[in-house]
């Protein structure tokens, strides 16, 4: 017999352990009841990860009010939790969070073979024209998608084009696909254009690129904090001098002389561990490791601190966040949306963010893996 | 009292359900047996992750004898197990996966304030001469550690240097910290030069960049293989030129639209299920999303697949490989060392793209996300 | 004396020639009648360049009649007139070149100073609001000037703005300069932000960049032709597949392992040719490398070949065209207008790029290159 | 008759004037006097741009003595050449500027069908194994050409090599590419493996990427100056902060916000006038649009200022330069080889810079562009 045989995921584990002669009794049917209810083939069981909690972080809602926000974090990393703690306290001690959200919608890009320049460019100006029929067959498909806009590129035999949708609460990619599949039906009955692959790599799904970066993609996040001088100097224990002088050497130019799309110092770090703690799909850390960190010192020896983070996706309903344990990191969080989650994750990036450029100007970076990480 | 003043996890889990009004009866206190084994701060519990298996997937060894490996991934997105478990069977039924592997090291990329160019350029000279006792600062740090090599630049003010180390079985990027904490230190002391950050992003650490793509980080993994004619139509439901017309739009000019520093389908969904399954850092997914894919389509219908990804970095020992469900995970794998381990990581990305981009040439891709991924 | 303090060529000349102990007979004074009507300073006389032909080459306009064009190139590297020659006959030969251009605009991109989010975020919305004033202050400055859009960015303590003007036949940079500033003072006078620099960049002017390669700049232009088997065989003495193994080779997976924004073999050679040739702004050259180069290989034989450049930077007016050598050249191409003109150095890239490409695939390009380079 | 069939420039214009019922007066038959001598096909004349000079520049030699160079600048851009006498003038009253110069090669980069994995590591282990006799016959085809050394990259089917080789006082790019063509038979007759394409756009030559931008390609060049603060007011009529404001802005996140690889201001300005001047290829103006300013407020409001052009491709004999009229400018330099040559385009890099990102603080650049770009 063969483990795709089997279709109880006690059966898979205990098929495994006597063909490879080993103990899987950590990966053990927890709190997976219902196979059925799992996104996910050919189980034998799960994994598991230290989930920590960082904050509360001061955050400054729409009206000024401040409301606070504990951060679920799940990572082996030692000293990242501890470090967007010590950045939540610097926040608090200094005011609160500022926030800018951009919801730039979920994209899916498939390639069509327009096979010469005056087909492909009639194509475009026929989505131009079928817009609201294309709309309608885009959100036939779900009654929370809402179908946004396109942008289209021809290169010689091909035409590329790029579909923004709102999802509602989920991260929503299925239900970009679902609908990208429903337009193509439309498409191909209406002019007889074949959609060569329903993904063209134009979405961007998943890999690092300047397509996201300068025009993002799920939802573009900018986060802002004064950290006050004496704050700089009784909780990050150095100067805004410092840190801005770390944050030029590393952020701006190590960057440039790296060829990196991540003009920051660790947006990946907290972006992973918040993802897996709520149950983001991880392979969208790819894009949630785009973005650019700037500062300024301020007169008084204050530091302005400011995020951007162009293409952040996560949801509060669908794919991974459906796993209890991961609703109830949500639910640590009170996030009531998919845009309060989205600022409670920004504020954990910029507390790690300066947390990690204050460690690095005092030099205890060593010092703190030293400590925490080396168990 | 505040959250960062408990020291147990489950009376900071207490704290959190009281104070926010939760329940926390998922993320309990299940595999967490002692905090001070588990590197992460202020734990409330654990998350979990559904977790299955591809495979086998038959691979060449260096004699060219053919071993057989099982694959745990760890995801939430449908179809993806399934789709790398497709990808082995037409794997398995062509040939075996052939591999190359570089061990690049490891690195971290401080930057130092040289202040001017005659003090930049006569640094890295300095560095060149000294590099014995460099070497010597770095390895007396970890008997595991290997000082490999250096690049530096020079920009302005400031000289970046780039160290590679070997770290044995381990991923090492807390080994290759503390050594260049040392190294740090030796030069302060024999040069007076001071390390402005321990990190100055040239390292590159887990952010998209060039810098990795063209000179590598950690591993750097070729594997490829023919897939049969006959078995492309059987099993992956459509020809070698369906496969290579989708390639060639998709991974290549769709990318290219895109500014991608991926040239592949989707490596970073089985990268991101791996190291979740075998402990490794979720944030280097960055790293595994770098790389390209090449096909080719050989006389008599036979397709040759090829995939290269750059940086990979991951290890057998310390860090998120320490938890027992994770150790579990890699002895499923049969992985005797870091570069075993890398190889079934690469055959399993190979699998899954081939599979990937099959099904985007069979048109099937959203009805499998449709049954697979819809609970 | 110093050089700055003469008034003429003349002088200028003959103090250089005496202090530096030179002659510069062939820098002599022929063209330039009257200094003042040159732009350019301390001008002591002029530098040439040979100027060849090649074509004419077949272009299909409109409604699809054949129109027949002259190309002229300026350069110094042997072979390259001859090999856009080659290009024209196997066009011709086979049919003629199709166009779609868009005309993207001439963009400026100033850095405001807005202090934080919030400001940034208002202004974004005033400009918005204000679009209309805006546009009228833009499009006083000159009456062949026209406004058209601008994108903004927030980052941290500025607000970077990207306008897009149309500029008549003037390539227009100067225009977009003065119409920038203008928007300013009128921003200034209202709002009372501070523009920090005319240029932030975000133009991106004369640099190489994914904004540009992207979002296009100046010009947009695709160009296409099918050449025939046998065209390919008795002039380009190669076949389809042997150019289209070079292509995705050398253009497509040569380019990804560069981190290249040219994905083509050679745009660059005939910009700078036909823009030393015409009098455009050499160093918009920049622009005009980016670019992709898309072939297919048809049933019997038959070759597709497009062109995409991103961003031409042109004009038929102004700077450099107003010297009446370049007038000659362009009056040589016939072309009526600047869109016509980018026409003509699309027709002569495409075949200046089919024609490298072929040379390659055949094993001729080290020969081409003694014979004609090496005098 | 065709343009092609005339051996004459004279007739091939008389042929066109006729033809196209146009006067090609200025285009006449000035310099050229024998036809055989000038690389160029399908010749009709000249074209010709005006000359001006800017300078002298004060620069520091090896033994810290100062030398003063004249600056020959061939542009149609107003205010250019004034704009680099400025910087000139500044950095005369400050010091001299310093220079670091690396020569890193010109390079060519085939591409090798080796068909699979094993064969390109086999390929390129045995390139290393006979790398001298590779060195010899590279060397054969030139007494002034000298192997380097290679980097190779298997990717699939194909492996790519990337030859360095100095090439004495020419730039070189056609002695490379005689001596790679030498080394391909080399191989062909040694391993019987094929050559797909001499250039596989892993040289990368002519195209703005990463490779360069990293690896440098023909010079690397570092020039650093201090500007004093007096020198700032008074010539630069702005001061050491607002310089650095803009430079921050602008150079660093204004060229991340466009995804650029050019973090300056406008290098290609110079490069391309200087290039036009010396009679260098005009299409490797994209090579020396690469590169970083970086500043800083020194004590006392000075400001340290410094360039890093990774990719500069000149020289002193062969291709445009063997014009008499180029000579003429390059003895008006007064460089003795290439790199003096480099050093003498830094020179004026850095003055050109310096003084744009002045005018900018200043908020003058509109101004002076009205005064000097509108005639």
């Amino acid at each position: 017999m063969k483990l795709s045989q089997f279709n109880l995921i006690e059966k898979r584990r205990e098929f495994l352990e006597k063909t490879l002669k080993i103990k899987l009794s950590q990966i053990k049917k927890a709190h997976i009841e219902d196979e059925k209810n799992i996104c996910g083939e050919n189980l034998i069981g799960e994994t598991t990860l230290p989930l920590g909690v960082a904050g509360p972080v001061k955050v400054k809602t729409f009206k000024s009010k401040i409301k606070k926000y504990y951060i679920p974090l799940s990572t082996t990393e030692g000293a990242l939790i501890a470090s967007v703690n010590r950045g939540c306290k610097a926040i608090n001690q200094s005011g609160a969070v500022t926030f800018y959200i951009q919801e730039i919608g979920v994209t899916r890009g498939p390639v069509y073979e327009t096979k010469n320049l005056r087909k492909g460019f009639w194509f475009i100006n026929w989505l131009k024209q079928n817009e609201k029929e294309i709309k309608a067959a885009a959100e036939k498909t779900s009654s929370h998608l809402q179908y946004l806009r396109f942008e289209a590129k021809v290169i010689g035999f091909y035409t590329f084009v790029r579909f923004y949708f709102k999802t509602g609460e989920a991260m929503g990619m299925n239900m970009a696909t679902f609908a990208t599949e429903s337009i193509n039906q439309f498409i191909k009955q209406k002019t007889g254009i074949n959609c060569l692959a329903l993904s063209g790599n134009f979405c961007l799904d998943k890999k690092p690129g300047w397509l996201n970066f300068l025009s993002g993609r799920g939802i573009s996040l900018w986060a802002e904090v004064v950290i006050k001088k004496e704050v700089i100097e009784e909780i990050l224990k150095t100067t805004a001098e410092k840190i801005y002088e770390v944050w030029l050497a590393k952020n701006m130019i190590g960057s440039t002389l790296s060829g990196s799309l991540g003009f920051n110092a660790h947006f990946t770090n907290i972006v992973a561990a918040f993802f897996a703690a709520t149950g983001q799909d991880l392979a969208h850390v790819v894009e949630g490791s785009l973005g650019v960190t700037a500062t300024k010192i301020l007169t008084g020896g204050n530091l302005y601190f400011s995020i951007y983070l162009p293409a952040l996706m996560l949801g509060m309903v669908g794919g991974g966040t459906k796993l209890a344990v991961k609703k109830e990191a949500i639910s640590l969080t009170g996030a009531k949306n998919k845009e309060e989650l989205a600022k409670i994750l920004g504020a954990a990036v910029l507390a790690g963010e300066l947390s990690l450029l204050a460690s690095l100007a005092q030099g205890s970076l060593a010092n703190a893996h030293q400590k925490l990480g080396r168990k």
